[in-house]
């Protein structure tokens, strides 16, 4: 049973399980995966904490793991970008594999080996070089917004929380495309507020944007359907 | 912390958590009602079980109950009509409230005393007179397709539960305008695949149907964030 560790916030944790459920093939409801869910909103904010500013996110973080556990899950996956800054910390917590966001998204990249790759995302998640760091070990170096542009990401995934999603679709929207337009040959949606507002995006840019939250639920589906494959990629 | 108890069918909950988000005024991930959902996909068909055709669901059910128990559930949500034929089953067991979907479509019927309102749900919601029993009290009347109509509304259910969206929609949209043209003044969508498929029915129809599914979100929202007013109706 997948172990949903959500919350964070709590449209993209539903939005993160629709595409559990549409990636999933399936004629009836017994054909879909099994799902336990804490959609812990709670959990203290990830960025302030690490901007130094608030409370530490972990224990509630751990409070949920636990849950999830007493619920029987037999793997986690967190729809939240910046809470896998954590992801050591919670693995270390708990003997159930917890899949990692980054891991799925390269398994999602059709970029070549040299190519650069757009990540917008919280601040934290690009100044923590989440991605950077893993992406560069497969040879693909990263572009991030400036430091202006960079707010503007921020204040947008702000306003998806607050479910004023059209305004935040406008100003990803123009960050996505200033990416492209500096020489990213694909863009990571690497906040999982970020497709919940650009989820009607047109066609010639949607094709350049990479959903991290999808690819977060397809390697779900593989490791439940396939457990014995766990986070590896689909041949 | 809310309790759902899903995946009857999977989107179908996914729809309801939606709406619980949506129906919450939050500014930030910590104003939103902290939920623990159990999408528990292997419940054997409800249907089948109440023509005598399939396995017993109860005790399927009754183990997402003690899952949600488990993580710290502390009232509880179903969001399937037709899994409420077991409501008066699960609520023995526990001594959490299950809130009523019924209850929370009463909250929202604009109808008046001796009007009719239409009933598009599973053959076992309708033959089970889940809705008519509990609309009488209130000194409603209830009108349900015929017998190929009805046939037709479970086709309808069944191409949801398999991601055909579109072609459900076509079907369940002609059988909700019947219900219409034969007097009824409102229309319940009494099962939570409906309001899935029309979704973005149009204005017209519109504000005639009854989101079952969108009643129990916010009934929810109520008892959570002021719980000692129980499924009362907000003034």
């Amino acid at each position: 049973m997948l172990g949903v560790l959500g919350g964070m916030g709590p449209m993209a944790t539903v939005d993160f399980m629709a595409k559990v459920v549409r990636n999933t093939p399936a004629a009836c409801d017994q054909d879909h995966v099994p799902m336990v869910v804490c959609s812990a909103s709670n959990i203290p904010d990830r960025n302030a904490a690490l901007r130094g500013e608030g409370a530490d996110p972990l224990p509630a973080m751990r409070d949920a793991l636990r849950r999830l556990e007493a619920a029987g899950a037999t793997c986690i996956a967190i729809p939240c970008n910046t809470a896998h800054m954590w992801h050591c910390a919670l693995q270390y917590e708990t003997p159930l594999l917890i899949l990692h966001i980054v891991d799925a998204v390269i398994c999602e990249l059709t970029a070549r080996k040299g190519d650069c790759i757009g990540v917008l995302g919280t601040t934290s998640t690009v100044e923590g070089r989440l991605y950077q760091e893993r992406l560069s070990c497969k040879g693909l170096s990263c572009r991030v917004p400036d430091a202006a542009s960079q707010d503007a990401v921020m204040q947008a995934i702000r306003l998806v929380k607050a479910g004023q999603i059209a305004e935040a679709a406008n100003i990803l929207q123009v960050q996505a495309e200033a990416l492209i337009d500096a020489g990213c040959s694909q863009v990571v949606m690497a906040c999982t507020e970020i497709p919940v507002a650009l989820a009607s995006v047109e066609e010639t840019l949607r094709t350049k944007l990479v959903d991290a939250t999808e690819a977060l639920a397809r390697a779900c589906v593989r490791a439940c359907k396939t457990p014995a494959q766990g986070l590896a990629c689909a041949a």
